[in-house]
Protein backbone atom coordinates (compact mmCIF):
# COMPACT_ATOMS: atom_id res chain seq x y z
CA UNK A 1 0.00 0.00 0.00
CA UNK A 2 1.32 3.63 -0.71
CA UNK A 3 0.20 6.74 0.97
CA UNK A 4 -1.78 7.13 3.53
CA UNK A 5 -5.01 5.45 4.34
CA UNK A 6 -8.34 6.64 3.50
CA UNK A 7 -10.08 7.90 6.65
CA UNK A 8 -12.75 5.08 6.66
CA UNK A 9 -10.46 2.28 6.51
CA UNK A 10 -7.84 4.22 9.13
CA UNK A 11 -10.92 4.12 11.23
CA UNK A 12 -11.32 0.01 10.56
CA UNK A 13 -7.76 -0.34 11.16
CA UNK A 14 -8.33 0.89 14.95
CA UNK A 15 -11.31 -1.11 15.64
CA UNK A 16 -9.54 -3.89 14.35
CA UNK A 17 -6.43 -3.14 16.48
CA UNK A 18 -8.96 -2.62 19.68
CA UNK A 19 -10.86 -6.13 18.61
CA UNK A 20 -7.77 -7.66 18.71
CA UNK A 21 -6.30 -6.53 21.60
CA UNK A 22 -9.80 -7.22 23.60
CA UNK A 23 -9.51 -10.79 22.33
CA UNK A 24 -5.72 -11.22 23.36
CA UNK A 25 -7.08 -10.30 26.97
CA UNK A 26 -9.63 -12.68 27.13
CA UNK A 27 -7.65 -15.69 25.15
CA UNK A 28 -4.22 -14.99 26.93
CA UNK A 29 -6.12 -14.08 29.81
CA UNK A 30 -7.82 -17.55 30.55
CA UNK A 31 -5.61 -19.76 28.60
CA UNK A 32 -2.01 -18.27 29.21
CA UNK A 33 0.51 -17.04 26.39
CA UNK A 34 0.64 -20.83 25.30
CA UNK A 35 -2.75 -19.92 24.17
CA UNK A 36 -1.80 -19.74 19.57
CA UNK A 37 -2.24 -16.49 17.69
CA UNK A 38 -4.38 -17.76 15.36
CA UNK A 39 -7.16 -18.56 18.51
CA UNK A 40 -6.79 -14.52 19.31
CA UNK A 41 -7.41 -13.87 15.83
CA UNK A 42 -10.51 -16.11 15.77
CA UNK A 43 -11.74 -14.60 18.73
CA UNK A 44 -11.17 -10.81 17.23
CA UNK A 45 -13.09 -12.17 14.07
CA UNK A 46 -9.96 -11.18 11.99
CA UNK A 47 -8.06 -13.12 9.48
CA UNK A 48 -4.06 -13.66 11.00
CA UNK A 49 -2.78 -11.40 7.89
CA UNK A 50 -4.68 -8.76 9.82
CA UNK A 51 -3.19 -9.43 13.16
CA UNK A 52 0.20 -10.08 11.53
CA UNK A 53 -0.07 -6.62 10.12
CA UNK A 54 -1.01 -4.74 13.33
CA UNK A 55 1.37 -7.18 15.38
CA UNK A 56 4.46 -8.62 13.60
CA UNK A 57 4.95 -10.99 16.49
CA UNK A 58 3.93 -12.50 19.23
CA UNK A 59 5.87 -10.77 21.48
CA UNK A 60 4.76 -7.05 19.97
CA UNK A 61 0.95 -8.68 20.51
CA UNK A 62 2.03 -9.54 24.69
CA UNK A 63 3.58 -5.96 25.44
CA UNK A 64 0.52 -4.35 24.14
CA UNK A 65 -2.00 -6.82 25.23
CA UNK A 66 -0.64 -6.94 29.12
CA UNK A 67 0.56 -2.78 28.83
CA UNK A 68 -2.63 -1.62 31.88
CA UNK A 69 -1.61 -4.68 33.58
CA UNK A 70 2.17 -3.38 33.36
CA UNK A 71 1.29 0.37 34.46
CA UNK A 72 -0.62 -1.14 36.95
CA UNK A 73 2.23 -3.38 38.42
CA UNK A 74 4.05 0.10 38.24
CA UNK A 75 1.86 1.84 40.31
CA UNK A 76 1.58 -1.02 42.79
CA UNK A 77 5.10 -1.19 43.34
CA UNK A 78 5.65 2.72 43.54
CA UNK A 79 2.71 3.28 46.21
CA UNK A 80 4.23 0.03 48.58
CA UNK A 81 7.49 1.89 48.61
CA UNK A 82 5.83 5.41 48.93
CA UNK A 83 3.73 3.78 52.29
CA UNK A 84 4.75 5.24 55.35
CA UNK A 85 4.09 2.08 57.01
CA UNK A 86 6.29 -0.18 55.53
CA UNK A 87 4.77 -3.70 56.80
CA UNK A 88 1.41 -1.82 55.07
CA UNK A 89 3.05 -0.92 51.93
CA UNK A 90 4.47 -4.83 51.65
CA UNK A 91 1.07 -6.47 52.82
CA UNK A 92 -0.68 -4.30 49.80
CA UNK A 93 1.96 -5.20 47.58
CA UNK A 94 1.46 -8.88 47.83
CA UNK A 95 -2.56 -8.76 47.57
CA UNK A 96 -2.71 -6.49 44.61
CA UNK A 97 0.09 -8.65 42.71
CA UNK A 98 -1.58 -11.59 43.50
CA UNK A 99 -4.91 -10.21 42.27
CA UNK A 100 -3.15 -9.24 39.23
CA UNK A 101 -2.26 -12.33 38.12
CA UNK A 102 -5.47 -13.78 39.12
CA UNK A 103 -7.18 -11.69 36.91
CA UNK A 104 -5.57 -12.97 33.96
CA UNK A 105 -2.83 -15.91 33.77
CA UNK A 106 -1.36 -14.48 30.12
CA UNK A 107 0.13 -11.48 32.78
CA UNK A 108 0.93 -13.63 35.29
CA UNK A 109 3.22 -16.58 32.56
CA UNK A 110 4.60 -12.92 31.71
CA UNK A 111 5.57 -12.05 35.36
CA UNK A 112 6.50 -15.16 35.86
CA UNK A 113 8.75 -15.90 32.61
CA UNK A 114 7.15 -18.70 31.99
CA UNK A 115 7.18 -17.84 28.25
CA UNK A 116 10.41 -16.64 26.28
CA UNK A 117 8.22 -14.46 24.27
CA UNK A 118 7.88 -12.35 27.12
CA UNK A 119 11.30 -11.51 27.69
CA UNK A 120 10.57 -7.75 27.80
CA UNK A 121 8.98 -7.99 31.07
CA UNK A 122 12.18 -8.91 32.56
CA UNK A 123 12.48 -5.14 34.05
CA UNK A 124 9.38 -4.98 35.51
CA UNK A 125 9.94 -8.28 37.26
CA UNK A 126 13.41 -7.16 38.37
CA UNK A 127 12.10 -3.47 39.55
CA UNK A 128 9.37 -5.45 41.52
CA UNK A 129 11.98 -7.97 43.20
CA UNK A 130 13.82 -4.81 44.04
CA UNK A 131 11.16 -3.56 46.10
CA UNK A 132 10.06 -6.23 47.35
CA UNK A 133 13.86 -6.30 49.37
CA UNK A 134 13.53 -2.63 50.20
CA UNK A 135 10.38 -2.94 51.51
CA UNK A 136 10.78 -6.24 53.62
CA UNK A 137 14.20 -4.69 54.73
CA UNK A 138 12.42 -2.11 56.35
CA UNK A 139 9.39 -3.87 57.06
CA UNK A 140 11.97 -5.92 59.45
CA UNK A 141 13.09 -3.23 61.02
CA UNK A 142 9.79 -2.53 62.53
CA UNK A 143 9.67 -5.92 63.88
CA UNK A 144 5.84 -7.05 61.59
CA UNK A 145 8.07 -8.93 59.09
CA UNK A 146 9.67 -12.16 60.12
CA UNK A 147 13.68 -12.23 59.99
CA UNK A 148 13.21 -15.06 58.25
CA UNK A 149 11.79 -13.80 55.09
CA UNK A 150 14.17 -13.82 51.83
CA UNK A 151 12.55 -12.46 48.79
CA UNK A 152 12.78 -15.65 47.04
CA UNK A 153 9.88 -16.74 49.54
CA UNK A 154 7.49 -14.50 47.70
CA UNK A 155 8.59 -15.81 44.58
CA UNK A 156 7.96 -19.00 46.03
CA UNK A 157 4.17 -18.09 46.88
CA UNK A 158 3.45 -16.51 43.38
CA UNK A 159 5.07 -19.96 41.94
CA UNK A 160 2.32 -21.12 44.44
CA UNK A 161 0.15 -18.85 42.94
CA UNK A 162 -0.12 -20.49 39.92
CA UNK A 163 -2.15 -23.44 40.90
CA UNK A 164 -4.65 -21.03 42.64
CA UNK A 165 -4.74 -19.77 38.75
CA UNK A 166 -5.88 -22.85 38.10
CA UNK A 167 -9.39 -22.36 40.51
CA UNK A 168 -12.41 -22.14 37.99
CA UNK A 169 -13.21 -18.54 36.96
CA UNK A 170 -16.22 -18.45 39.63
CA UNK A 171 -14.25 -19.12 42.54
CA UNK A 172 -11.05 -17.80 41.82
CA UNK A 173 -10.03 -14.07 42.76
CA UNK A 174 -11.74 -15.27 45.98
CA UNK A 175 -9.45 -18.08 46.03
CA UNK A 176 -6.25 -15.95 45.07
CA UNK A 177 -7.52 -13.16 48.04
CA UNK A 178 -7.35 -15.77 50.64
CA UNK A 179 -4.30 -17.04 49.33
CA UNK A 180 -3.02 -13.84 49.63
CA UNK A 181 -3.65 -13.12 53.52
CA UNK A 182 -3.10 -16.60 54.41
CA UNK A 183 0.67 -15.73 53.13
CA UNK A 184 0.63 -12.36 54.59
CA UNK A 185 -0.19 -14.12 58.14
CA UNK A 186 2.74 -16.75 57.13
CA UNK A 187 5.33 -13.85 56.83
CA UNK A 188 4.35 -11.91 59.79
CA UNK A 189 6.52 -11.88 62.62
CA UNK A 190 4.74 -13.33 65.78
CA UNK A 191 5.16 -12.41 69.34
CA UNK A 192 3.55 -15.63 71.12
CA UNK A 193 4.44 -17.57 73.97
CA UNK A 194 5.02 -20.86 71.34
CA UNK A 195 7.18 -19.28 68.54
CA UNK A 196 7.26 -21.23 65.07
CA UNK A 197 10.10 -23.98 64.45
CA UNK A 198 12.48 -22.53 62.35
CA UNK A 199 11.66 -22.37 58.69
CA UNK A 200 13.38 -24.94 56.54
CA UNK A 201 16.21 -23.46 54.19
CA UNK A 202 14.89 -21.42 51.00
CA UNK A 203 15.76 -22.63 47.35
CA UNK A 204 16.62 -20.07 45.11
CA UNK A 205 14.14 -19.43 42.61
CA UNK A 206 15.17 -18.33 39.20
CA UNK A 207 12.46 -16.34 37.63
CA UNK A 208 14.41 -16.78 33.94
CA UNK A 209 13.31 -19.51 31.54
CA UNK A 210 16.43 -21.81 31.64
CA UNK A 211 15.74 -25.20 31.34
CA UNK A 212 16.61 -27.31 33.68
CA UNK A 213 18.15 -24.65 35.79
CA UNK A 214 17.48 -25.30 39.33
CA UNK A 215 14.25 -23.23 39.96
CA UNK A 216 14.01 -22.11 36.40
CA UNK A 217 10.08 -21.40 36.04
CA UNK A 218 8.51 -23.98 34.14
CA UNK A 219 8.91 -24.32 30.24
CA UNK A 220 5.81 -24.13 27.63
CA UNK A 221 4.23 -27.48 26.46
CA UNK B 1 -2.23 -67.63 24.22
CA UNK B 2 -3.83 -70.75 25.70
CA UNK B 3 -2.52 -72.65 28.95
CA UNK B 4 0.10 -70.79 31.32
CA UNK B 5 4.03 -69.58 30.17
CA UNK B 6 7.17 -71.35 29.93
CA UNK B 7 8.83 -70.54 33.72
CA UNK B 8 11.33 -67.86 31.11
CA UNK B 9 8.55 -66.21 29.71
CA UNK B 10 6.78 -65.61 33.01
CA UNK B 11 10.04 -64.13 34.12
CA UNK B 12 10.74 -61.98 31.68
CA UNK B 13 6.98 -60.91 31.84
CA UNK B 14 7.03 -60.02 35.44
CA UNK B 15 10.53 -58.26 34.53
CA UNK B 16 8.46 -55.60 31.71
CA UNK B 17 5.87 -55.56 34.08
CA UNK B 18 8.45 -54.12 36.70
CA UNK B 19 9.89 -52.19 33.87
CA UNK B 20 6.79 -50.53 33.07
CA UNK B 21 5.97 -49.97 36.55
CA UNK B 22 9.66 -48.01 36.71
CA UNK B 23 9.03 -45.86 33.87
CA UNK B 24 5.64 -45.10 34.43
CA UNK B 25 6.87 -43.58 37.92
CA UNK B 26 9.77 -41.76 36.43
CA UNK B 27 7.73 -40.70 33.08
CA UNK B 28 3.95 -39.88 35.18
CA UNK B 29 6.09 -38.11 38.13
CA UNK B 30 7.84 -35.80 36.24
CA UNK B 31 5.23 -34.52 33.22
CA UNK B 32 1.60 -35.65 35.37
CA UNK B 33 -0.95 -37.67 34.23
CA UNK B 34 -1.27 -35.98 30.70
CA UNK B 35 2.18 -37.62 29.64
CA UNK B 36 0.91 -40.58 27.03
CA UNK B 37 1.36 -44.08 27.50
CA UNK B 38 3.41 -44.66 24.55
CA UNK B 39 5.86 -42.68 26.54
CA UNK B 40 5.76 -45.11 29.50
CA UNK B 41 6.05 -47.75 26.84
CA UNK B 42 9.48 -45.99 24.72
CA UNK B 43 10.97 -45.19 28.48
CA UNK B 44 10.18 -48.62 29.64
CA UNK B 45 11.79 -50.28 26.20
CA UNK B 46 8.81 -52.42 25.33
CA UNK B 47 6.08 -52.25 22.77
CA UNK B 48 3.01 -50.65 23.32
CA UNK B 49 1.36 -53.94 22.81
CA UNK B 50 3.35 -55.09 25.33
CA UNK B 51 2.41 -52.62 27.75
CA UNK B 52 -0.95 -53.14 26.97
CA UNK B 53 -0.97 -56.25 27.74
CA UNK B 54 -0.11 -55.55 31.03
CA UNK B 55 -2.47 -52.54 31.21
CA UNK B 56 -5.35 -52.94 29.35
CA UNK B 57 -5.63 -48.95 29.90
CA UNK B 58 -4.23 -46.11 31.59
CA UNK B 59 -6.43 -46.34 34.67
CA UNK B 60 -5.25 -49.73 35.41
CA UNK B 61 -1.42 -48.37 34.84
CA UNK B 62 -1.82 -45.51 36.91
CA UNK B 63 -3.34 -47.51 39.58
CA UNK B 64 -0.60 -49.44 40.01
CA UNK B 65 2.19 -46.65 39.17
CA UNK B 66 0.80 -44.59 42.66
CA UNK B 67 -0.30 -48.14 44.47
CA UNK B 68 3.08 -47.28 46.83
CA UNK B 69 2.31 -43.48 47.14
CA UNK B 70 -1.48 -44.06 48.44
CA UNK B 71 -0.29 -46.61 50.73
CA UNK B 72 2.23 -43.89 52.37
CA UNK B 73 -0.89 -41.45 52.31
CA UNK B 74 -3.37 -43.83 54.16
CA UNK B 75 -0.32 -44.28 56.69
CA UNK B 76 -0.21 -40.29 56.79
CA UNK B 77 -3.26 -40.25 57.31
CA UNK B 78 -3.58 -42.94 59.82
CA UNK B 79 -0.91 -41.89 61.99
CA UNK B 80 -1.84 -38.15 61.94
CA UNK B 81 -5.66 -38.97 63.55
CA UNK B 82 -3.72 -41.60 66.04
CA UNK B 83 -1.66 -38.88 67.49
CA UNK B 84 -2.17 -37.84 70.74
CA UNK B 85 -1.17 -34.24 70.32
CA UNK B 86 -3.78 -32.98 66.81
CA UNK B 87 -2.01 -29.80 66.06
CA UNK B 88 1.06 -31.81 65.37
CA UNK B 89 -0.91 -34.55 63.83
CA UNK B 90 -2.61 -32.07 61.66
CA UNK B 91 1.05 -29.92 61.00
CA UNK B 92 2.75 -34.27 60.10
CA UNK B 93 -0.65 -34.19 58.09
CA UNK B 94 0.33 -31.23 55.73
CA UNK B 95 4.29 -31.43 55.61
CA UNK B 96 3.96 -35.39 54.44
CA UNK B 97 1.54 -34.59 51.71
CA UNK B 98 3.08 -31.66 50.60
CA UNK B 99 5.84 -33.94 50.53
CA UNK B 100 4.15 -36.84 48.60
CA UNK B 101 2.90 -34.20 45.51
CA UNK B 102 6.35 -32.96 45.35
CA UNK B 103 7.75 -36.50 44.81
CA UNK B 104 5.43 -37.16 41.80
CA UNK B 105 3.21 -34.76 39.63
CA UNK B 106 1.79 -37.99 38.55
CA UNK B 107 0.32 -39.02 42.24
CA UNK B 108 -0.45 -34.93 42.74
CA UNK B 109 -2.28 -35.23 39.68
CA UNK B 110 -4.63 -38.06 40.74
CA UNK B 111 -4.96 -36.56 44.47
CA UNK B 112 -6.25 -33.25 43.06
CA UNK B 113 -9.08 -35.41 40.86
CA UNK B 114 -7.16 -33.28 37.54
CA UNK B 115 -7.49 -36.34 35.83
CA UNK B 116 -10.78 -38.45 34.62
CA UNK B 117 -8.35 -41.47 34.73
CA UNK B 118 -7.72 -41.45 38.24
CA UNK B 119 -11.74 -41.19 39.64
CA UNK B 120 -10.54 -44.67 41.61
CA UNK B 121 -8.35 -42.10 43.49
CA UNK B 122 -11.50 -40.00 44.87
CA UNK B 123 -11.91 -42.96 48.11
CA UNK B 124 -7.87 -41.43 48.92
CA UNK B 125 -9.05 -38.16 48.63
CA UNK B 126 -12.70 -38.50 50.70
CA UNK B 127 -10.73 -40.36 53.36
CA UNK B 128 -8.24 -37.70 53.49
CA UNK B 129 -10.13 -34.65 53.40
CA UNK B 130 -12.55 -36.32 56.42
CA UNK B 131 -9.32 -36.87 58.64
CA UNK B 132 -8.30 -32.72 57.87
CA UNK B 133 -11.70 -31.68 59.12
CA UNK B 134 -11.44 -34.03 62.27
CA UNK B 135 -7.90 -33.23 62.93
CA UNK B 136 -8.94 -29.64 62.33
CA UNK B 137 -11.74 -30.03 65.00
CA UNK B 138 -9.51 -31.14 67.64
CA UNK B 139 -7.04 -28.86 67.35
CA UNK B 140 -8.95 -25.81 67.03
CA UNK B 141 -10.10 -27.27 70.61
CA UNK B 142 -6.35 -27.16 71.41
CA UNK B 143 -6.50 -23.54 70.70
CA UNK B 144 -3.62 -24.02 68.67
CA UNK B 145 -5.41 -23.97 64.98
CA UNK B 146 -6.87 -20.66 63.91
CA UNK B 147 -10.59 -21.05 64.54
CA UNK B 148 -10.96 -19.35 60.80
CA UNK B 149 -9.68 -22.83 59.49
CA UNK B 150 -12.23 -24.37 56.90
CA UNK B 151 -10.62 -27.72 55.50
CA UNK B 152 -11.37 -25.85 51.51
CA UNK B 153 -8.03 -23.87 52.90
CA UNK B 154 -6.01 -26.89 52.56
CA UNK B 155 -7.08 -27.98 49.81
CA UNK B 156 -6.47 -24.47 48.14
CA UNK B 157 -3.08 -24.74 49.58
CA UNK B 158 -2.56 -28.01 47.77
CA UNK B 159 -3.66 -26.38 44.76
CA UNK B 160 -1.09 -24.04 45.16
CA UNK B 161 1.41 -26.47 45.62
CA UNK B 162 0.56 -27.57 42.34
CA UNK B 163 2.72 -24.56 41.40
CA UNK B 164 5.92 -25.12 43.61
CA UNK B 165 5.70 -28.42 41.50
CA UNK B 166 6.85 -26.36 38.30
CA UNK B 167 10.33 -25.84 40.06
CA UNK B 168 12.69 -27.60 38.78
CA UNK B 169 13.40 -30.97 40.46
CA UNK B 170 16.93 -29.98 41.89
CA UNK B 171 14.89 -27.42 43.79
CA UNK B 172 11.65 -28.78 43.91
CA UNK B 173 11.10 -30.58 47.60
CA UNK B 174 13.76 -27.63 49.55
CA UNK B 175 10.78 -25.19 47.85
CA UNK B 176 7.71 -27.76 48.54
CA UNK B 177 8.90 -28.15 52.47
CA UNK B 178 9.72 -23.98 53.18
CA UNK B 179 5.91 -23.62 51.32
CA UNK B 180 4.78 -26.26 53.54
CA UNK B 181 6.25 -24.72 56.84
CA UNK B 182 5.23 -21.20 55.82
CA UNK B 183 1.49 -23.22 55.09
CA UNK B 184 1.58 -24.60 58.85
CA UNK B 185 2.71 -21.11 60.35
CA UNK B 186 -0.61 -19.45 58.81
CA UNK B 187 -2.80 -21.56 59.62
CA UNK B 188 -1.67 -21.44 63.41
CA UNK B 189 -3.86 -19.95 65.82
CA UNK B 190 -1.36 -16.76 66.96
CA UNK B 191 -1.48 -15.36 70.57
CA UNK B 192 -0.01 -11.67 69.96
CA UNK B 193 -0.49 -8.26 70.72
CA UNK B 194 -2.15 -7.38 67.25
CA UNK B 195 -4.25 -9.69 66.04
CA UNK B 196 -4.12 -10.94 62.40
CA UNK B 197 -6.93 -9.03 60.30
CA UNK B 198 -9.58 -11.53 59.38
CA UNK B 199 -9.53 -13.45 56.79
CA UNK B 200 -11.49 -13.05 53.10
CA UNK B 201 -14.06 -15.56 53.09
CA UNK B 202 -12.87 -19.37 51.63
CA UNK B 203 -14.24 -20.35 48.26
CA UNK B 204 -15.94 -23.34 48.08
CA UNK B 205 -13.37 -25.92 46.32
CA UNK B 206 -14.62 -28.71 44.81
CA UNK B 207 -12.06 -31.35 43.95
CA UNK B 208 -14.23 -33.53 41.45
CA UNK B 209 -13.47 -32.65 38.02
CA UNK B 210 -16.58 -30.88 36.49
CA UNK B 211 -15.39 -28.41 33.74
CA UNK B 212 -16.57 -25.08 33.98
CA UNK B 213 -18.18 -25.39 37.90
CA UNK B 214 -16.69 -23.28 40.10
CA UNK B 215 -14.02 -24.58 41.74
CA UNK B 216 -13.94 -27.34 39.44
CA UNK B 217 -10.13 -28.68 39.58
CA UNK B 218 -8.60 -28.00 36.31
CA UNK B 219 -8.87 -30.33 32.84
CA UNK B 220 -6.23 -31.53 31.25
CA UNK B 221 -5.00 -29.10 27.77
Amino acid sequence: MSGPLPRTLRSDARDNRARILEAARAVFGEDGLSAPVREVARHAGVGPATLYRHFPTKQDLIAETFAEQRRACRTVVRDALADSDPWRGFQNLITQICELHASSKGFADAFMAAFPEAMDFAADRERTLRAVAELARRAKETGRLRSGFVVDDLVLMLMAHRGVEEVARAARLAASRRFAAYVIDAFRAVRETEAPAPLPPAPVLRLTPSPGAPGAAPQPG
